[in-house]
């Protein structure tokens, strides 16, 4: 037998590995590979969150459009998103490295100033690594977090009647994919003479090149005491965060279109490739923000700022609706979304 | 400024690397880059140990040479066996995988079946993942180990008068992959029609193809109450752990040739191919056993079976010598180790 991954996908692949896993059986452990990190007991009261993800060069990133530093800026923090998608914190990170002989030693310098960056903002320490030689540049980054066990919030809690919400715009990361594959069409079509102006898109770009885990809405949401019903981070894309939090939870949801916080430099670069800026937010992902559900009483308990609502949870059996400026209801698939080379994800 | 990795070697890129990082302020952390893996206190005087590893197709294995399943049992098994170097038990592993779209379905289960068989037999669990396309089969695994605060064993702990001892038979890794490099020759010269012999080599391929960290030797000194001064694993090679040891020591070492524990099977196979084999037991590498340190008084405490003196550490002033069996006293170099396709290590 030989059966392509393309042909099943990767959630099938998934569940093939886990049923050569079985169940495990250590007594500390609270979750494992089906959330977005693994979550074990580390004693008095505490547990550790564990997530793993790595960046491969022709397949992640382009490197001639991505800058070293934030190539680490955003290596670190797409981890780090998923432990901010556990309401944990990150403690500690770990980076295996495959570097190919044309990456210069200060290359390697400015990756870790990226690294180096983003572990300070985000508070957690770079403890260990590993450097070896490959083909391609290839980053796989561990993160460590840290959470009393109570305050561990699943992809599973969401219940009819709360809020469903995101903590930022969203929609921008893609903007920002789609600039940075017009500019690389240009420098293919004008080469060397191509000078890209980047004023009105640098923010955009910069969504797309080095984005900031939400750290600083879990620590918000600590000090007040809240946390919400259930959670991930947006890397797939809105449409299909809300997909999974509704088949883990059981739930159905309604969304409004007109909710949907969008930057207007998004808004611009959709206009300018004549797309529907919608799409972009729905359907863009990588913009690891956080999309969580709260019961609407406790949504009062925060900063109106730091969040916007955009829609509610349902019972199940009208799945997940997307409501039109104009009332209209339909249904609201899970999308996708491509990786930077149009590669096949598996 | 654009500097090759190759001009400054691996040793001085780490340095570049921890410059960038600076020193870690996190409270926790015991131990950081510079050892075998971190560690950091959890709480109740226990602490945990993490390392991280990375093989990568063409560079660390030949998929025509390696079943899948013993790749899975050797990606974990080299991480595990950073984690007893720290005389620590693993607990949890999570693994990114890059994948080539020429590997299948049942290539991945064949791999992760290894991961499992690994898993089990030294007592860990398989808390999560990441799956992502590749142009090369990319396998990053990191192991979190455990131990008691006052049980970790670093590099630096040997003292003049301790015995070095190893846990097993060393150069057999080594015999292994010259036997495969040569049934690649041999297949690249004579096409199908080349059968390889394998039952005289079984014993050094399998040392080769999946190697077993030597946890049972951890847990065992548990149970006698004994841990050495100063501990290592063999990968880079006999004679490049012991420099490893006497460097972060302070300490010089005198190693016996004629002590030197090697199987027959890679007797036979450096003799066929006219090679020296105390040159694959010191310099071979990938060998997963245990290098370690301990006053003669408190070796007298384990089963004789499981160890093999080779040598003493002495005081600094006569560096790392080997004593021929003749009585002759030469320098022993740290010498090196290849990659399977003679790629630079970086």
């Amino acid at each position: 037998m030989s059966t392509l991954i393309s042909e099943i996908g990767e959630f099938a692949l998934i569940d093939r590995m886990q049923a050569v896993l079985g169940a495990p059986s250590d007594a500390d452990l609270l979750a494992g590979i089906a959330d977005d990190a693994a979550v074990y007991r580390i004693g008095g009261g505490k547990v550790h969150v564990v997530t793993t993800d790595a960046l491969i060069e022709a397949v992640h990133f382009d490197r001639t459009f991505m800058p070293m530093q934030h190539l680490g800026v955003k290596a670190l923090s797409v981890n780090v998103s998923d432990i901010a998608a556990m309401n944990a914190v990150p403690r500690y990170a770990t980076i295996a490295l495959g570097l190919p002989n044309n990456v210069s030693v200060e290359q390697v310098e400015a990756l870790y100033q990226g690294f180096q960056q983003a572990a300070a903002q985000y508070g957690c320490t770079i403890i260990g690594g590993d450097t070896t030689a490959a083909r391609f540049l290839t980053i796989s980054v561990t993160v460590i977090g840290e959470a009393r066990e109570e305050q561990v919030v699943y992809r599973s809690g969401a219940r009819p009647g709360d809020a469903l919400c995101v903590t930022g715009d969203v929609g921008a990361a893609y903007a920002g994919l789609q600039v940075l594959l017009d500019q690389r069409r240009q420098l293919q079509e004008q080469g060397e003479d191509y000078e890209p102006d980047i004023t009105d898109v640098q923010y955009v770009i910069q969504r797309q090149l080095a984005p900031t885990a939400q750290v600083n809405v879990i620590r918000d949401w600590a000090e007040r005491g809240v946390q919400p019903t259930a959670l991930i981070d947006v890397s797939d894309g809105v449409a299909s965060e809300i997909h999974h939090l509704c088949a883990q939870g059981g739930v159905g949801a309604r969304v409004y279109t007109a909710s949907l916080p969008i930057a207007f430099e998004t808004r611009d670069v959709a206009d300018h490739f004549r797309e529907d800026v919608d799409t972009y937010a729905l359907f863009g992902g990588e913009d690891y923000e956080l999309l969580f559900t709260m019961p609407p009483a406790v949504l009062d308990k925060l900063d109106p700022t730091t969040f916007v609502a955009i829609g509610e949870i349902t019972t199940p059996e009208t799945g997940v609706q997307l409501q039109t400026p104009e009332g209209t209801l339909v249904n609201l698939g899970a999308g996708g979304y491509q990786h930077f080379n149009d590669e096949p994800s598996s």
